[in-house]
């Protein structure tokens, strides 16, 4: 029973780091997409946003049954009720990729981000796909060290994201009321990006060391 | 055993029904403080999501406590793994508002809304209202066919979101970049707090029916 229990956790976890490499890829492509408005690169993403899908309502009957058949108690109990939530997580990221894609097909054939803001959006899908990759390596080691420099990366993404609103402002005769609507979408969805792996870090810091990793991350980290 | 199973679920009920008016009343307030650049109320607002922050954490706590106290199987697991989810979406609800109050906060003593778009974030702010107060009724009555008419509601917001884009566009020499980006974000986080509203509906009538509301709720009804 215990044994059973054991490789069934191993498998949802095995599961949890394929949707990180997934949905990290989608990311990667969906910014290739919009900076150089490729429609086809842009169609990719959106289709495959499915297979993320499919996973997480894969591992959430895996989990559900899981809690049915073995009665897991204590940190057991914990381990499994902080899968289904990471999973919610790392499904609301591949949709955020996918509406990376949404922009730059509408935007086909001209690209979504402005000239003057193409750096500050490759620093942003580069700070993306470093968290997510980081995020894989924590559910796979369980490393805490690691799961806290997630911190460190997400204030890196709210320094760009605050840096997109500053150009935009900058310049205002540079940039048009559509390009300001495209680019402040496009930034909302780099930085929710970032919460969820910075939420799905915190996750595992809490269930592992128990200790919230920060105050604001107390209702959001069991 | 079973009498005491019952009786901590409705509170867990109560706890939720209880979010849902704390988010309503949030969403009313933040609405107001916008509209009419309320700096006390957008204040109070920020000040009172700790109170649906708090509940969240309790239920959450209570909920993985019955899981392991009381080893629920088949429907009665389901509707406590289904209550921790909808406590997330209602929880998100809260932020969402809390979102609109600083933008509201921020902009003052003018609106972050422009006057030519104020009909428009009315109309937003009362489906908004309208889809909280039924998702409270739907959670305690567990009326499925009144949960069925949130997608309707979500029509008409998602309805409303493209006309506020359309009115942006449609006249671009009376709006500027700043006003361009709040109402682009103040859109994103009415329409987001709809869609949750949607997700807590469609959660519930699949706990009752067993049937997915629609096709894309899939991945999201468990």
């Amino acid at each position: 029973m215990r044994q059973q229990f054991q490789e069934e956790l191993n498998e949802i976890r095995e599961q949890l780091v394929e949707m990180t490499r997934l949905v990290g890829s989608a990311m990667t492509r969906a910014s290739t997409a919009l900076l150089d408005a490729d429609v086809t690169l842009a169609e990719s993403v959106i289709a495959q946003d499915q297979e993320v899908d499919r996973i997480h309502h894969d591992l959430e009957e895996k989990a559900v049954d899981l809690l049915a058949r073995q009665q897991p108690v204590a940190t057991d109990l914990r381990l499994v009720v902080t899968s289904l939530r990471m999973s919610a997580d790392l499904e609301r990221m591949g949709d955020l990729a996918r509406h990376l894609a949404k922009i730059a097909r509408l935007r086909f054939p001209d690209s979504a981000v402005p000239a003057g803001l193409r750096g500050t959006i490759v620093e942003m899908s580069g700070v993306a796909t470093r968290m997510v990759a980081k995020t894989g390596d924590v559910i796979a080691t369980r490393d805490v060290q690691k799961a806290r420099e997630h911190e460190r990366d997400d204030d890196a993404m709210d320094q760009l994201h605050r840096g997109l609103f500053a150009a935009l402002l900058d310049d205002k005769r540079a940039h048009g009321i559509e390009e300001a609507i495209d680019v402040t979408l496009i930034g909302r969805y780099y930085e929710r990006y970032a919460d969820h792996a910075v939420s799905v870090a915190r996750r595992l810091v809490y269930l592992v060391t128990g200790e919230y990793a920060t105050e604001d991350g107390l209702s959001k980290a069991l």
